[in-house]
């Protein structure tokens, strides 16, 4: 019996026992409005979530740890949604939404979780990795990966920068606020934040880590973008405290650009 | 005064006298027909010379160090032209072009060389690298630039196999015959053939470098694809020798795709 109902238009809902499943997707965002699925618009979520209806013959309802913006890539996003039990099959459910959504999306690993399992409110903690081509020379390879700021960047003291970001703040200076929850708390708990070089043969590539307990929109953009502005000699690492304090957006620098960002790991 | 002549669609030459000049150029090659300019094709070599003649207003004929294939990737190509030796800024030419070519094709250094200096024959050796990701799922950021083998892939076995292709050999089984030249010699010096491994999350990913004197075409291609062949186990490593010493294309195995070839460096 198969629960796919094409004449309606829609398939229809499991009717039987469910499984809660649980995977690791990567993907290249670019093209991509983002995750969080959206009506007439090319998102991960929504087309992640079409392949796996395909599969499973019944609607799926997605739930992920970090919802990236349009153009952010993520290597370890983590997603959550029931499946029908009766022959629920997590490798050749893998295999087959892999051939769907090949190339820019891919499903690293995809098994059944406990049933309370989710991938957002079960999330004890998010890493992001942030990356910047310092050199004169634009990398065609790291184009849609990495922000090119083309003037030399002073580490030293973007790493310094870093310290005072670590521990529980309000972040409100490094955040949008969400429309629809103005009074939303801005509170977060940064457990690690640190600049890293790998070697690039016409400059430096530097690799920003963030973990967090949970980021609020665009924190760690905000943050990258006034750490560059440290690096550029336009902003002194010891202003990093008060900027933190003032609680006000217009403090912080710039919002770095998206395709630097990438979801990198989550933590249950 | 300007060479440039608008009105007549195609510019003057330069009259005065002429500097040779030396540019080292990366490309992402999807997309692309190739680097050899060819009518009514999107082509690197095609793309970079109108460029470079919109910069300088005068015609530009580009010699390059390695005609690579569609596809096929570079990250140290090299190109030499002529240009008018009135008003030349290379630093100038190089940020003009650079704009114009970004992100896909990029000049990495430019410069004045010796009036002698011939990209293709004044170079002594060419080193190619091309990128094997074995792993059971594939890998977005991967997927425009090495070849995705889904089997676990014997990396000794393709390690004792490389053996065989260092010094000088007739590479008649690696070779596609030039049309237009069947009795053209494919005898080549291979200086160089090994395979490193670079950590990959969800596998291995190996690197095959190879450096000669030159190449014949879809020599490397050729090379990979009878290697993998040995990894999977279908060839024997003690094998290459006979394949070799065939000097028939059927001998060896099938060429490997363009996407994770990269024409690395040249050296003179």
């Amino acid at each position: 019996m198969t629960l796919f109902e094409p004449e309606l238009g829609t398939p229809a809902a499991p009717s039987g026992p469910l499984v809660r499943v649980r995977a690791k997707v990567a993907y290249d965002g670019t093209g991509y409005a983002g995750f969080a699925p959206q009506p007439r618009q090319k998102t991960v979520g929504g087309t992640l979530a079409g392949a796996l209806e395909k599969a499973l013959h019944h609607p799926v309802e997605l739930t992920c740890a970090g919802r990236t913006d349009a153009g952010v890539h993520a290597w370890g996003q983590v997603v959550s949604f029931d499946a029908a039990a009766d022959g629920f099959d997590p490798k050749r459910l893998q295999r087959s939404v892999n051939k769907m959504l090949a190339p820019s999306i891919a499903v690293r690993s995809l098994e059944a979780a406990a049933p309370g399992f989710d991938a957002r409110f079960s999330a004890v903690s998010r890493r992001y990795r942030y990356t910047v081509l310092d050199a004169a020379v634009a990398d065609p390879f790291l184009a849609s990966t990495a922000w090119w700021v083309d003037k030399p960047l002073d580490l030293r003291a973007m790493r310094l920068a870093c310290d005072p970001l670590l521990g529980e703040h309000d972040f409100a200076s490094f955040c949008r606020v969400p429309k629809d929850k103005p009074d939303a708390s801005l509170v977060r708990r940064v457990l690690d934040a640190r600049w890293e070089v790998d070697e690039h043969d016409d400059g430096q590539l530097l690799r920003f880590w963030i973990e967090a307990n949970a980021f609020c929109h665009q924190m760690v953009r905000s943050i990258v973008g006034t750490l560059v502005e440290v690096g550029l000699g336009k902003t002194r690492a010891g202003e990093l405290t008060s900027i933190l304090r003032a609680g006000d957006r217009a403090a912080a620098g710039k919002v770095a650009p998206p395709h630097g960002l990438c979801l990198w790991e989550v933590t249950y």
